[in-house]
């Protein structure tokens, strides 16, 4: 069989340790082509640049025949540019991360290493996007390289379920600590905002967000219950964002 | 009965022409708060601030004496700052746009308008985001006022479904064309990326990200197929984004 062609991509940036890992993992099991922002892009969500230019520059180590690219636009960007500018042919898998921090839950929403993932799965690329519990620059990743591997070994194997990508998140303990790996839903939890308001040099007010996670969802399906439990959560997430079950209901309001 | 307190927000920036035209017609429906952005953030998705500051002006003008403050943050920013800093309880509904331009189909996930609206029905306010199929800046509101608000009235009479918020999208057609308001689905639509690469003075290269949108849905119950048809499309769009259907097969991976 070929070489798989894997598109790695993240929201931390190029230079980060959790894709530097991300590629080791994948180049191991196919042939990797890296397109990921020049500089970090947390919390991004799913922007994409439409008003302003995309630069991009080959950045392929000295040590290295493998292709990377250093891009200035946004996660999404990144994936747009790559399948449909630089790379030989539509990848076989796209994935994204390994991101420093959790995307589990509500995360989903606001994360730019999902927002590529799902922008892959738009494409018809089946994508994973990966986050380990710990948002130091120096995280251990090395506990999760084998389910990783795993993980992808399984998602090329397999049919990916249609319109569906997978969010894989990994609790920040040791190897030999976890318990395997969980399919969940998106625990209904959200987060509680603070703001910090404080003053510039010039007297003028401005504010940093801080917030407080909450999760009063006491099911034992969720993404959260999975990490809180030792295990690794994968959530399959859909970019229908229809609420079929609502349909009904808003049927009956009157619209005459 | 007191008038319900109303949260107008927006992607395009505080003084576009769609979100004055937003704030008449809900100001003869409750009282009114303005938080938008100070600048157009045009498919910027869910992203929020979280690695700097956010600034935020009351601009009230002087012709009145409704609070609007213009934030330098996203749209999702803004609603977190405005229900959790700036109003004086939580709002009742929170409408965002009205959007120069489509948000239906797959823009949703690139959408500012929509991220403001579920960040809203994150936090448990009922919210709506408003567009109209025109980009232009001067693009005729004023088709869309009277169904603008006989949807409003419904989503504060009626109860909105748990998890749910509404994305509205208006033809550009004349009022008496205007056949009604259906409930829809999201069309399985996609865009076709190009990139237009160009060189810069100083002879490096950059792109432009342009597209075409491709809609092969052919159901007649999406909003696609609505707002061609000379309707108002409403989808009700939930912010759990898990694939339920998908985990029984994705149970059937061999993680051994």
């Amino acid at each position: 069989m070929e070489k798989p062609l894997i598109l790695v991509t993240n929201d931390d940036g190029i230079n980060a340790p959790g894709i530097r890992c991300l590629i080791d993992i994948m180049s191991e099991i196919g042939e990797v082509i890296v397109v990921a922002p020049d500089s970090p892009q947390s919390g991004t969500g799913h922007a994409i640049t439409i008003n302003s230019t995309l630069h991009c520059s080959k950045v392929t180590p000295k040590t290295s025949d493998r292709l990377e690219y250093s891009c200035s636009g946004t996660p999404a960007d990144c994936v747009k540019l790559a399948v449909n500018e630089l790379m030989p042919r539509k990848p076989d898998l796209c994935v994204s991360g390994i991101n420093h921090g959790s995307n589990s839950s509500i995360n989903v929403i606001y994360s730019g290493t999902m927002s590529a993932a799902i922008e892959a799965g738009i494409e018809g690329i089946p994508a994973i996007g990966f986050s380990i519990l710990d948002y130091r620059w120096n995280a251990n990743f090395l506990n999760s390289r084998k389910f990783i591997k795993k993980i992808t070994l399984n998602a090329l194997k397999n049919k990916m379920p249609k319109g569906v990508v997978l969010n894989v998140n990994i609790p920040a303990i040791k190897e030999s600590e976890i318990k395997g790996i969980k399919i969940c839903r998106q625990a209904k939890a959200y987060w509680v905002e603070e703001f910090d308001k404080r003053k510039n040099p010039l007297g003028q007010e401005y504010y940093w967000l801080t917030g407080k996670f909450v999760d009063k969802d006491k099911g034992e399906d969720t993404d959260e219950w999975a990490l809180n439990n030792g295990f690794i959560s994968i959530v399959p997430v859909e970019f229908d964002l229809t609420a079929h079950f609502a349909i009904k209901d808003l049927n009956e309001w009157d619209f005459k």
